[in-house]
This record gives C-alpha cells, sequence and structure tokens, in this order.
C-alpha cells in the first residue's frame, strides 16, 4: 500500500488472482480490518480485497470527490417519472466523506446523484429532507407528520414516493402510513441500509436503486419496506408494511416478512409480484388519517412478570395494552385480577404472540378461554409489533370501545393474514 | 364410518388410495375437521385420513384400552440405563382418555409406557410428578424446584433426566436450568409436545423418544431443549437452553436455536452431534444454585415507549433491567434521563436487542455511545429472554454489583456465542 504511495480518496487498480479491480480506496472502518483494502466501484458498491502477497496496487490518480460530481444534464429526464424521496435519516440518508470518513445527511437531489449516478436515469427525483433522526428517536408525533409529507408529494404529482428511514424502527413505521394513508393512489416505499456507504458491503445503493424501482414501476398502491433479499446483491425484497420486522441486528438480509410472503421483489430492474392480491395503482382518494394515541403500552409477559405494572398503566390513564403472551395467546393466571380491573376501567387489552410466527388460539387450554372470559381480545397472527401502532392508530380515530375493537379485528392493510394451516415461514 | 359400526376407541382397518392403515380410532378435535378420521397407529403416532368416496372402513374390534395395557415384564430392564422423568405439567405431560376426548397428566411410569411403549426397551424409567402446571405458570421460583428435584435424581444414579414442560415458558425454564446446575455429570433434556396426544400429528411421542434416547445416549453432559426438527417425523433437535426460543405458536418444529447452531440431533435412534464443544459426560461435582431475583424486568422499547415505566421499576425497588432495544442495542433518547437515574440508584441496565437474532454493537452509532456512557452494559448475542433469566440467577447469587456485571458478561452455559462474522441463522 505504501509502496504504490495510494491514500485515501485515491483512484487504484489492484490485481489479484487474475482479476483486476478499479475504484477509490476507502477508508478503514471497524468492519475492514488491517489484512483488507477496502475499494469503492464505480457501480457503488463496496468491496473488500483480502491482502495477500500476490497483489498488486497501482495508483491511477486522485478520484473525483463524489460531492463535486456535477448532477446529470437535466435534458432528457423531463419524460421521467417523478418520484419524490422524503428523508427521516438514518444510515440510507448519509452520504460518506472520502477523506475523513465522517457522515453527512444527504441533503439534495444532486447528492443523491453523486453517490448513485444510476437514479438520475430513472426517475425525476425531488428530495426532501424531513427530519434528520436516527430512527429510535421516531415517535407517533414523527409518524404523523411523514405521513402528511407523503400525501403532500403524491397530490403535487409524485408517482411514487421513496421514504428514507433508519432501520431500527422503520418496521413500526411502515405500519403506521399502512394505517394511515388511506385510499393510496401510488407506492409508498420505505428503505433503509444496515451498513452506511463507507462499508464494504453496504446495502445502500442496492436499496435505493430497488426502492426507485418500486416507486416508479411497482403496479401496487400499498405501504412496503424495499431491503435487500440476502447476501448477494441479486434482489431486493418489498414487504408489506404491516407484516415485516427487523429480524436481525446487523445483517444486510434483516427485514423479513413474518407470516406472509413479501409482496414483491425488485430483480435486475424488474418489480417481480411474489403475492397477486394488492391494492392496484391509480385507485382511490388519498386520506391521511394520522392521529395516533401515545397512552398505549407493548408489554412482553415473561415468568416472573410484576402484574403491578398493569395496574401502573391504568393508574396513568393508558387507553389500550398490547400483550406479547407466551405460545397460543396465554400469560400467568397471576396475572388476571390485573387485567380484570384493567379492562373494568375500560383499558382495552389485545393478545399477541411473543413466538412472532404463527397465529394466537386462546380457545385450545383453558388459560386461553380464561383470558377471553376475562375479555382479552386476541389478534391472529398481526405481528406484536403492528398490533401496538394499529391499537394506537385506531384509538387517535376513535373513542368508542366497540367500535376500536371491531377496527382491531379487522383487517385494515393485510395486517391479518387468512388461515393457510401451518406454513413453514421460516427456516433455520 | 356409521356404516361400519365405528365408534371411538374402536380398533379399525382403513384402505385408501392401495394403503392400509390400523389403528385406533382417535375422537375429532379442532384440528380435524369432519372430513379426516384421525387413527392412533401402533407406534403411537396420529394420522388424519381424509374421507374421500373410495375409502373403506372395517371394524376390528374394541382397542385395548391404553390405561389398562399391562406395563412390559420386568425381565431385562435392570441391565437398561437408568432415567429419571421429572414432569412439570404440559401437553407432553398428558394422557388421552381414548373414550371421552379428556387430557389427564400422565401419572406413573407405566402411563408413559402404555403411551409410548417403547420407552420400556430404551431405559429403566423412573416418573416423577413435580407439578402439573401450564408452563405461563411457572415462576422462578418453581425453576428452583425443578433444579433442585433434578438433582436429586442425578444424585440417586440417574444416568440422564427428562424434565416434560410446558412449551410456553420451556425456553425460560431451560435457561434457568442451565445456569442452575453447575457440575451437571449427564444431560437434562427438557422436553414439551406442540400438539396434544389426542391431535392429529402430534409430536409428543417422537419428542418423548428422542428426549430419552439423548437422556442414555448423549454424549454432552448440557440442560437441553428436545423438540421436532421439522415437519417431518425424521428427527429431534437438541437445543442448548440458552440459546433456544419458541418461535411459532403451534408448528411442530417451533423450537430454534438462535445465534448458534442446535447441539445435536436425534435422529434413528442415535445421537449425532452438530455441535463439538460441549461439556463431556460423567466430570465435575454436581452442584445445584437455585436462587433467583425476582426484582428483574425485561422491557421491550418502542416508539412511544414511556420512560416512567423505568421510575416505576426503580421505586418499586427493582434492582435489574434488562432492555429490549431496537437494532444493535439502542433506546430513544427520551430515555436517557430515567435511564441515568436508575443506574444511580443501583439498578443494573443491559442491553440486548428485539432483533431477535444478531449481536448488540453499541460502539456504531452516537446512541449506542452515549447508552454505554449512560453505564447500560451491552449482552453481545444474548437472548433477551435468556439474559432476564441469568439476571435473576445472578442476582440470586451476589448482591455485589461489580461482580454482578462481571457475571452477567462471562459466558457461563454458551449463552454468549463466539464472534463468527454474518452467519446467516435463519431464512425466510
Amino acid at each position: 500500500m505504501e509502496k504504490a504511495g495510494a491514500s485515501i480518496g485515491d483512484l487504484l487498480k489492484v490485481t489479484k488472482n487474475g482479476f483486476t479491480y478499479k475504484g477509490v480506496l476507502m477508508p478503514r472502518s471497524e468492519y475492514a480490518d488491517d489484512a483488507h483494502i477496502v475499494l469503492k466501484l464505480k457501480s457503488g458498491y463496496n468491496i473488500g480485497i483480502r491482502v495477500t502477497p500476490d497483489i498488486t496496487v497501482e495508483r491511477l490518480g486522485e478520484a473525483e470527490k463524489p460531492a463535486f460530481r456535477p448532477p446529470p444534464p437535466p435534458k432528457g429526464r423531463e419524460g421521467l417519472p417523478r418520484v419524490s424521496i422524503v428523508s427521516t435519516g438514518g444510515t440510507i440518508a448519509s452520504r460518506v466523506d472520502y477523506r475523513t470518513g465522517a457522515v453527512h445527511p444527504a441533503l439534495s437531489a444532486r447528492d443523491l446523484y453523486s453517490v448513485v449516478p444510476e437514479l438520475s436515469e430513472m426517475a425525476n427525483i425531488e428530495a426532501d429532507i424531513l427530519f434528520s433522526l436516527y430512527s429510535e428517536n421516531i415517535t407517533p408525533s414523527h409518524w404523523s407528520q411523514i405521513a402528511r409529507r407523503v400525501a403532500e408529494h403524491i397530490r403535487r404529482g409524485a408517482e411514487g414516493v421513496v421514504v428514507a428511514h433508519g432501520t431500527d424502527t422503520m418496521g413500526y413505521t411502515a405500519a403506521a402510513l399502512s394505517f394511515s394513508l388511506r385510499g393510496l393512489p401510488c407506492p409508498v416505499i420505505l428503505v433503509g441500509s444496515q451498513r452506511s456507504s463507507d462499508r464494504p458491503s453496504s446495502d445502500a445503493a442496492l436499496n435505493l436503486i430497488g426502492a426507485v424501482t418500486a416507486a416508479v414501476k411497482a403496479p401496487f398502491a400499498e405501504v412496503v419496506v424495499a431491503m435487500h433479499e440476502d447476501t448477494s446483491d441479486r434482489a431486493v425484497l418489498l414487504h408489506r408494511g404491516t407484516k415485516v420486522r427487523k429480524c436481525h441486528t446487523s445483517g444486510r438480509w434483516a427485514f423479513r416478512s413474518v407470516n406472509s410472503k413479501p409482496l414483491a421483489r425488485v430483480v435486475e430492474g424488474r418489480v417481480e409480484m411474489i403475492l397477486d392480491d394488492y391494492r392496484p395503482r391509480g385507485e382511490g382518494e388519498l386520506q391521511v388519517l394520522d392521529g395516533f394515541e401515545e397512552r398505549v403500552s407493548l408489554l412482553k409477559f415473561h415468568p416472573g412478570f410484576n402484574p403491578s405494572l398493569i395496574d401502573w398503566l391504568v393508574d396513568e390513564g393508558y387507553r389500550g395494552i398490547v400483550l406479547e403472551g407466551t405460545g397460543l395467546g396465554h400469560v400467568g393466571r397471576y396475572c388476571y385480577d390485573a387485567l380484570r380491573r384493567a379492562i373494568r376501567e375500560g383499558v382495552l387489552v389485545f393478545m399477541t404472540s411473543q413466538c412472532i410466527w404463527g397465529r394466537v388460539n386462546m380457545n385450545v387450554y383453558d388459560t386461553g378461554r380464561d383470558l377471553l372470559a376475562i375479555g382479552v381480545v386476541p389478534l391472529e397472527d398481526m405481528l406484536p409489533e403492528t398490533a401496538l401502532v394499529k391499537l394506537m392508530w385506531v384509538l387517535g380515530q376513535t373513542d368508542d370501545p366497540e367500535e376500536a375493537v371491531r377496527l382491531m379485528r379487522k383487517n385494515i392493510a393485510h395486517e391479518i393474514s387468512p388461515r393457510t394451516g401451518y406454513g413453514v415461514s421460516f427456516v433455520g
């Protein structure tokens, strides 16, 4: 490395095992050890190359600084579909300074084009920075703001909207948009990245290209999450916003559809539908129902769970509780009195399962039947996280408890799958 | 059916598609609709046969009542290994009355042999009813009782102990036994069933045979969970007690090893090791460390999470909190003050991830570094449920906070996997 006189930001030609790689030398990050060189290829992808005795490195010059790369000429872009990218923060919405390794928000369409040049060929993009938040700091009031901003872009003529979002709570926001954007005429695609673009094997470029492809070409008008299918760079999956969950802390394939197949996938620039029962583009009148009640709690039951916690929520004026029970939808008998009191005082209590996969069924064992008798309402195969968001949304729409229970049990945005037996939804 | 004059409990010969099935007619359950006949075969397995026009049913007589089947003659059993089955309740520990369909606890070794006759060829079994509890009612004080009873059986000469347990909280109990039984000289196998033996495709017999096979033949002396590998009846997986989770409400393959491969599998009467780094049989001196501190809580963070809940736990005198954070181990910034106060007042706070798969890494983003600075301790790739049980156990062993943190970070029963990169631990 030193021999070649190369430094961070230089354009290099690296030859190894008969293969030649041309790209910009990236700073080492915690994911790249001393034994690897990390190059950003022209395609936008980063690769790590192991340093072995047979490697040769040639410095071709200083790389063009991406931040200063001129945007593509505007000619020809008039005919392209209009896509808005609403940025809320997170790794996907950042741009790396190749010199310092520091991460900055990608502020403009120009920035986006400079990081992922392919975008300029695909759509006429309007970039809109709504917030710059790590997604663990996103709250229900942010969901409302995102819903309203997305609707604004659609009303102004966007043919698809991409929402760049941190991955930590992207599943929760996807559910919130699924419920609050009624009568959607076009797709709304949430996208994130698990590794920022200064790391080898960053997923930012592929996910963003997949999201914009879906915004332009998808035949459906639903809220989905666009993320890597697997460890290859072949495809991006489009998961329904109510059925998706981040199931790995760091893998690029972390987002999985639970109790459902993904809705579609983007592969080689095409959108391939996996499910065929979807809301088509172009129909309906957009309506934003963006009220969320925050006095709703998700409680995960565990051995030794303290039922006084339920009493505390009642005393604090909570209006709804989603239980993450065990198995088919159970909690210990020692919680019954607290649940009885909560329900007597008007708190709505619903049951989901901490198993994550599968459906609650409270008719199999006495425990389940007792809970039904107390007034706990089972939520079929709804994800606990989706159930929480839905209950916040439902109690934001109505003050009538019977109507709230009816809405919770009603399938509004594919959050409840039809019963199809015990399909294997994961293997491992 | 009526034509053949058959009624529940009769021995039938059913012919369909050229295949002949002989077995005892079982009562219809909620899992068997009118279009199926359910037969219990001689092997102990149940099958559901779809009623089609080409089916023929012949009544062979009244079946022998399993409850009255004489136990196998004692001769020859003296040479068999001694295995104890400690029953705590749950579907696996029940026996169906073939006449009424009611479920009773299987009380004696004789009952077990009558339900699963193969057991008498495998081991000299001592059956011991400790409780008859649905596992959602099992609490940390039950874990202590189970640990002490298992130890008693080992000290009296059992060469392996099987613990029959409801599946709902079997993962938590498996973790509790993994920590509290130190210096184990033989395997301890928890076993459950997802469908009771009156249902088509019950997994009770295969799981119990697999568990007893492991108790007799496994070369390891660890606590594991024995459950169906997949939808076939081919193999039973042996999952480490600290790395296993019920990941489906009803599937027979619901139990999965997370962030680890299963330790071994039982197939065709043999135990095949999958991992080779295990504690061997026969070593060490058994010690029961069965104290569990119940003032420990597992809190799942979510958007809109109320940090006053943390204050409430502090006010209630809680000694430990395990956070199920988002992604690599984050919670919203609006929780920091409450966490600071909790830690200042001596509450130990640990971080796991609600992603379930993967490892927390609080050095990647500011949020994580802030939480480390506040004093939140990351727990690598430990399951949230295992972390909860371990913290209850650690605080049951020591009052010294530094020692408690040291023990939480120390690998005691394989609850922390070595870093091996981003291995795909599930696909779906």
